[in-house]
């Protein structure tokens, strides 16, 4: 078996090189969430698809760990390996760092690639590791001369986000840097988030599926700033454009290069969360690092006046691509066979026929009946359902255009409901909406105002196991930080110009799973003696399904929010429809 | 002019020893809420009598650093000393830490007595010090040579805490903290704050005012328990009962030459911010140290079965205690004077009059009209108001049982009240109710929920500038971690048995102020698929006044919630009133 023997292989790199156990993770060396084929060498190891998943392999035995959303994936996927799988959340199931400190013995010696794991994820280790006497050995990528046919780091080619898209040139961002590095006492910023370099440049590129990024570093110094990155990829007016804003390009290997010659006197700021530790240790020993969030990150979740305004129009567009689809879906059920495939396609396509369109931000997640009831559900031809005329069919979904990134749930009614399956959805929608017409105080955190979505339901004794919220990108990462609505503690204030979901949900096993997400904008309130407060503008356009609603669990203030937000809902997209769609739009708005 | 001449002293003492700034703050070595007199030395120093403060003095300039509590008071009471006063938490002030980093040079020195700062404390110094090269020298208590008639160090006699009320012995806790310092691989464990060691050896002294605590330091090792304390305090019984419960007695000195013997293979652990640095400098340099909340404080904070019994019933006899004098203010509020003073004593007076009294757990805040707006108001002889039969009396007071501790706000509408009293009145109660009666999934903290009883203040546009509650000790310190109900960041889980409270306000500088504060108890609740909920269980019984309420501003919910609380009061104090005082509460408790 195919597996057996990578593995046999590896096993062989390991005892050359004297390492013990070795570690191959789902990350890649900008610890980004979607990688490169390139750096998916623990499917390629392992056999396991699923997006996270660690492998640990030592001479006599080996383990992979993953999260709850792949534990039976995992088992099927890992049969007849010889992996044994870890089931990581589980209670009294180990983390990977804590089974290697119990595995080996004092001298042995842990390797991985030091480029994969970030600076905090190596000082963990190092702590626990230490207290056990066993060695970290960074330097070896084991599958280097294994991996035959390993796929090339890629090479798609990078254009430039348009000033009227992004609001502020590449040099005024840079400026905006320097002022907080002024601050920080820095003077070298390291970037190396793909995100955080494609929003500075304002340049975006195809090197990581749903993600609009070129695998790149940057590097901001008082005077200068540097892209590092393959120069293939880099056309005549990209240059131009970067030349024009101070940017300097350099090869992607030359940035230890760069690093190593920094020396006393500079101090070099950069996210440990974020920068890998083979960067990290390749910065020159007389240099001060300052560790702290990347400036990029703080700038970038505030989006400007002109980035507000489009994705406002993007939004209107993934509206009437949405609503075209349900009025298609309403009117075909009964027709023709809808499957799992067929509803994420079709969407797609609707997308796909808007202007400025780029591409999906993440896989779509279309899960009918029980299907639904997993969180990160994606349909293949083996699993995907076909549709009936009943039970509830959730749809998550989102896509990229030149304007901005969307990002929305809608859990749609295709026939008959049971009581239960009409109070969760209510309860989800209760949830939804209070924290959509919350007023709060400004300063609070998403750590603060989580609660508000998920209270109606812990009074039904309901809990859904995700955030209530993540930041979202602006034509970038639909995943975004560093602002966040979770109970997990986090310090970073919600801030006027800062987008999140909004996306509270049920999940049955077995039964049927519903989320209702609506992207908010963060925007200005009112002023009192008591302080400044802010509050939230749902930016996502598309009618909520009323068919599941149970009204009696609705108060009057719900209802008006409710039918408000349809109101706008029909107003906006109603010009952009045909006949038949907008006589289906002014249907599913009507007032409760 | 005295103060004048304490400071001239003091910067002899400071050009004798070399030290450049000395810090004078307002704690003790035990880092105390509440200071016994020997360690008033910045009140003595600088004639500025709040609880909260710290003093700076250079060879030519000298500062007091105070919160929004004392701004007033401090300007009053520095009048003419030649200090300056910073007021600490207005924007574009800088803390003293910072104030000093900026005047004094390299090379300068930076002194303070280490046993007055905790080590955290200390660490933010020498961080911030260390960039600009100066020094610190924690070595000297400067006071000592100039303060002739300093007060001792109290020597009240302790006495235990007898195991009707405290539940578990003392040698049964040693017993738990031992396992969990078995957990945390730490073979001594050392305990500086008062209310720690209180209730992990049952004992109780009375060297601090309100908190029912000897001073001294606690010692636990594998085999061991000592207690270090002036030994004059310890009759007979109370070394029996140590000695029953395998506690050692040394003198208070004594700790640091204990610690001072410790060294390899012994792994100390102790709470950095509850610690001294003098203390933590003193354990000898080849022990390991293990920094984490200390044992105790997780231990205490959840209350047992018996203390939850207590309790239960000193709020019953503590709800007696203010029904009697509420009843006694409305039957003679239009008969004589009744000033704010005489409304504290008089409580107090009723609350003496319980069985197992024993004094105060905080000064009591009596607060009429504008008076009510300042949070920590205390009226003196000058300050105080004559009660008029119109607006509002906010009255915040607690004392100390030896069945456990109170806690307890009512605002009174003393007469007529403006609209927007009975609006703030009522937004404040809304607030409470929220929180009292929210079902929470277990794992929540005090930062998720805050949130439930500021929405509805929000809504209009207000904020109270506290936390929502804090925990509560028994028969110990009415303010006691490690949970908490704030917006700020707190990774305390609440859970079954701890006691928090619950004390919304709203505050209208020269207006009024209101405050609704019951205390809770985190209870058990159901248990579903989606895991294990909990609630909270009120256990302060004092109706709240319905005078102010706008019953409009109310659902039905809410006024269910108010009634059957309301029901519970009547049906638990009416037994133990007089006739006169039963009809006030019937009519005081009457449904709405």
């Amino acid at each position: 078996m195919v597996i057996i023997d990578r593995i046999r292989r590896l096993r062989k790199e390991m005892s050359d090189k004297g390492i013990d156990a070795y570690i191959v993770p789902s990350s890649d060396p900008h610890m980004s969430e979607y990688v490169a084929a390139h750096w998916e060498g623990r499917k390629w190891l392992s056999g396991f698809t699923g997006s996270a998943g660690t492998l640990v392999i030592t001479q006599d035995s080996c383990g992979l760990w993953t999260d709850g959303r792949y534990y039976v994936q995992a088992e099927k996927q890992l049969e007849g390996t010889g992996i044994r799988l870890f089931k990581f959340g589980m209670e009294g199931v180990k983390s990977f760092t804590e089974w290697i400190a119990d595995t080996l013995g004092q001298g042995e010696c842990v390797g991985m690639d030091g480029k994969l794991f970030s600076v905090s994820q190596v000082r963990n280790m190092e702590k626990i590791f230490s207290k056990k006497g066993i060695l970290i050995n960074k330097e070896h990528d084991l599958l280097m001369g294994i991996w035959k046919d390993r796929p090339a780091i890629p090479r798609e080619t990078v254009f430039v986000h348009d000033m009227v898209y992004a609001g502020r040139t590449a040099a005024q961002k840079i400026e905006d840097v320097r002022e907080m590095m002024a601050q920080k006492g820095a003077s070298y910023h390291l970037v190396s988030s793909l995100d955080d370099i494609a929003w500075l440049y304002n340049i975006r590129g195809g090197d990581v599926a749903y993600n609009p990024v070129a695998i790149s570093y940057a590097l901001i110094s008082e005077e200068k700033a540097w892209l590092f990155i393959n120069e293939d990829k880099v056309s005549v007016p990209v240059r131009e454009h970067l030349s024009d804003n101070g940017v300097e390009i350099e090869d992607y290997e030359r940035i230890e290069s760069y690093l190593s010659r920094l020396g006393r006197g500079d101090t070099i700021l950069l996210d440990p969360q974020r920068v890998n530790s083979w960067l990290y240790d390749s910065i020159g020993r007389e240099a001060r690092i300052e560790e702290d969030t990347a400036i990029t990150t703080i700038l970038k979740a505030v989006k400007n006046q002109v980035e507000i305004e489009n994705l406002k129009k993007a939004h209107i567009k993934d509206g009437v691509a949405m609503v075209k689809f349900l009025c298609w879906l309403d009117n075909n059920l009964s027709k023709e066979e809808i499957t799992e495939i067929t509803v994420a396609d079709k969407l797609e396509e609707f997308r796909s026929q808007q202007e400025n369109y780029m591409g999906l931000s993440f896989p779509t997640i279309a899960g009918y009946g029980d299907h639904g009831a997993i969180v990160h559900y994606q349909a293949d031809e083996e699993s995907a359902y076909t549709l009936k005329p009943h039970g509830l069919l959730l749809i998550d979904s989102g896509c990229q255009y030149l304007e901005g990134t969307t990002d929305i749930t809608r859990t749609i009614a295709l026939g008959p409901t049971t009581p239960q399956q009409r109070s969760d959805y209510t309860l989800t929608l209760k949830g939804n909406i209070k924290l959509s017409r919350t007023r709060f105080l400004k300063g609070a955190t998403g750590t603060n105002l989580d609660i508000l979505a998920r209270l109606y339901l812990w009074e039904h004794g309901i809990d859904y196991k995700h955030g209530t919220g993540h930041g979202v990108g602006y034509f970038l990462n639909v995943h975004e930080g560093p602002q966040s609505i979770s109970p997990r503690i986090s310090t970073v204030k919600l801030e006027e110009g800062m987008l999140v979901s909004n996306e509270p949900g049920v999940y049955r096993e077995g039964s049927h799973g519903i989320r209702i997400e609506n992207l908010l904008l963060v925007a200005g309130d009112i002023e009192t003696e008591f302080g400044e407060f802010l509050r939230f503008e749902p930016v996502t356009l598309c009618p909520i399904d009323l068919a599941a609603v149970e009204p009696d669990l609705l108060d009057e203030e719900e209802k008006r929010w409710l039918n408000q937000y349809h109101e706008r809902v029909y107003d906006t997209l109603s010009p952009l429809l045909d006949e038949k769609e907008r006589l289906w739009l002014k249907d599913k708005t009507k007032a409760i």
